[in-house]
């Protein structure tokens, strides 16, 4: 049974994985989509280079022309009628603000039969920048606010305003063209005003907004800030239509579509996971212990990001720490197992993407003398679940969608039915 | 919203209580059983005497005779054709063992067409007891077992052999008579030989182990009690008929039979919950997070025990806590609420029997100066709920089947539908 349940948890892996990365994301997003008049390509953030490569493919290259704006490193060759350009990343630099440029001035002339197709992928909020005032003063503002106690949606209000692109800004550049944006979602709940400073998202803030917080924090500016604090941003913007791409959702969602098919019913509990990595496990555990004589084979998903709280110096990461901490609550269960993997291939400091651990876990580990209390006490996950073969390696996977735990039942001879 | 689902948490609480109210447990059991000949009915543990009187007017008081064996102070008045019998627990005495006397000189003499009723409840391990050996020896090799590292379920095998009753051996006064045995489960699991060391399930432990355990620790006994080690318990007991009744399952049964009644789709996860109080609160909000946008109303039941990790001197209990972890992840929905009880109506060393909380509760906190993060360092849910309405009172119940946690989701306005 174990064997056929490791089976299954790689599949699922696989399947879900595949579903997030930014060629499969932007396919999703732009199945169905027909564009009429001329079309610009404007891709920005650490996966643009793939997600241009897999919208021109898509559209034949039928775009005119095309900006792809990454991080250093990160293109892979020449495209199609499109200008490649590499930028500092996570703080930006002059190819940034060269590159942002480069953009803006691709997308002016356009008219309202025009289409802008605008990839955002993590990173563009430093490599797509615009800044409106001089550096020194943009660091002075910074350092202000980063020491007066203002909490991150209090910051973002006023940074928004000290750039020309971001709160929504960069579509008013487009001279009406219609913009279908298509974004790759690292941050948890898809908030397209979040991903990348919302280039093209109606900004929620207003400038009443951010006074009030210039003055309950007493913070300094010059002339020219103060008049940037008065002006505002787009509230609505109609000319964009904007899909969240390669979520979390989405790799839940996909895990569940090949737990289908491997004939697993499946439940997604949540997709904003973010308790502690072996409370959850314990939790998965339990759940399967309930449903152990199901009259069908289950599949509980929980996608999310979950903690780890530090306590030794072992090897490991939240999702393999996640998996070895179910192990316990299933030790004995000849038909369940829990696994754990992130999306991007990476789980802590490790080579593992994630964990598995079936019925079968607890007592191979005892068998060779390791405790898995013990393991979890320094945060060993990673090499008592290597010598049991329980590590989930996938190498990185060029997507960055979080994580996702699968506890598994099989209906089967464990069920005693 | 928030006033309805606090109403709605108050009654399912209700619901749930009641359908695992020793009475409830023991009319559920008997429902569709005939009995033909003699009735004798042997109520012992806790909360015998209520198991006794429900029965006894379920079956319109027609048993022969009945001796109710209870702890001290649980005797409510006289019951029909019944003795009762006050005795000693947590620690057995002299009562106990006169009290066991005079139930098995009850029951022998019986024959198979005759029917024992055996009503069982918590503390029926110390009221139920007839040592074979003088209470100096045994404990002389319950210190020895106690302190040479042997787990609970090696001390038990050893245990159940130094006693005339348990590990199934008070079925074999009976003379062959039907035992219809009715548990008030307080052990999760529901393990029939776990429940007041069974004196009517067969015993799965050997003498073979018995001996095992004795040699692995160097245990020191008499030459009486080596004889008892290699006595067999019963290994098969096929006059007995079992059945567990207001178990934490029946606690989370009832809950989702509550819920229906109220309009909410319900989805038992588990009635094995063991993790962290505050951690399975949390994945319990992120669970309603990812459905707020259900198009039914759902409830998300999870019955069990968590564990309270204590690092504050505050006020609370589990119960309590994973309310008050719930209420930050679910701030700010209109639609949620989470709330968790004991079925005893007490949680930890407070008045109350749990805690609620709903997407309000992290506002009116705030609001009054409370930091939830800081209450939850100190482990003083109690105090914090008390300042927001929080608290769920019920007063003591007269069962203990664990804990049951419900995440309410109403789809309503706060859902966007």
């Amino acid at each position: 049974m174990s064997g056929i349940l490791r089976e299954h948890a790689d599949a699922i892996v696989r399947g879900a994985i595949s579903a997030v990365l930014p060629e499969a994301a932007v396919l999703r997003a732009l199945e169905g989509k027909r564009f009429s008049g001329r079309i610009i390509l404007v891709s920005v953030g650490k996966a643009a280079w793939r997600m241009a490569k897999a919208a021109g493919e898509a559209l034949s290259w039928r775009m005119e022309k095309g900006i792809v704006l990454t991080k250093y490193g990160h293109v892979m060759g020449e495209l199609p009628r499109c200008t490649c350009i590499e930028a500092g990343h996570p703080v930006p630099d002059e190819n940034s603000f060269r590159g942002t440029q480069a953009v803006i001035d691709l997308v002016s002339g356009l008219s309202p039969s025009d289409t802008v197709l605008f990839l955002l992928s993590g990173g563009g909020s430093a490599l797509f920048e615009k800044p409106l005032l001089p550096d020194c003063e943009l660091k002075h503002i910074n350092n202000q606010l980063l020491s007066c106690g203002a909490d991150i949606v209090e910051i973002n209000t006023i940074r928004k305003r000290l750039s020309a692109v971001k709160g929504g800004r960069f579509a008013g550049f487009c001279g009406g063209a219609h913009i279908e944006a298509i974004a790759l979602s690292d941050v948890m709940g898809d908030r397209a005003d979040m991903i990348a400073s919302g280039p093209v998202s109606p900004d929620p803030s207003t400038a009443e907004d951010a006074k009030r917080i210039i003055q309950k924090y007493g913070i300094e500016l010059s002339e020219a800030a103060k008049l940037l604090m008065s002006e505002e941003t787009p509230k609505t913007l109609e000319n964009v239509s904007f899909t969240v791409s390669g979520s979390v959702r989405e790799l839940c969602r996909a895990a569940a579509k090949e737990c289908a098919e491997l004939g697993y019913t499946p439940v997604i509990l949540t997709d904003s996971l973010c308790c502690e990595a072996r409370e959850a496990g314990s939790f998965l555990a339990s759940i399967l212990k309930t449903h152990a004589f199901s009259e069908e084979s289950l599949a509980f998903i929980a996608g999310g990001e979950t903690v780890v709280r530090l306590r030794g110096s072992g090897k490991g990461g939240r999702n393999q720490e996640l998996a070895l901490s179910a192990a316990l609550g299933i030790a004995g269960m000849e038909n369940a197992a829990v696994f754990s993997f992130g999306s991007d291939g990476t789980d802590g400091p490790t080579d593992a993407a994630g964990g598995f651990a079936d019925g079968t876990t607890a007592q191979t580990l005892s068998a060779a003398g390791i405790s898995i209390e013990r393991a979890l006490s320094a945060n060993d996950a990673y090499n008592a679940l290597k010598a049991c073969g329980g590590l989930i390696v996938t190498g990185p996977t060029g997507t960055n969608v979080n994580d996702a735990a699968v506890a598994l039942l099989k209906r089967g001879r464990g069920s005693g039915r």
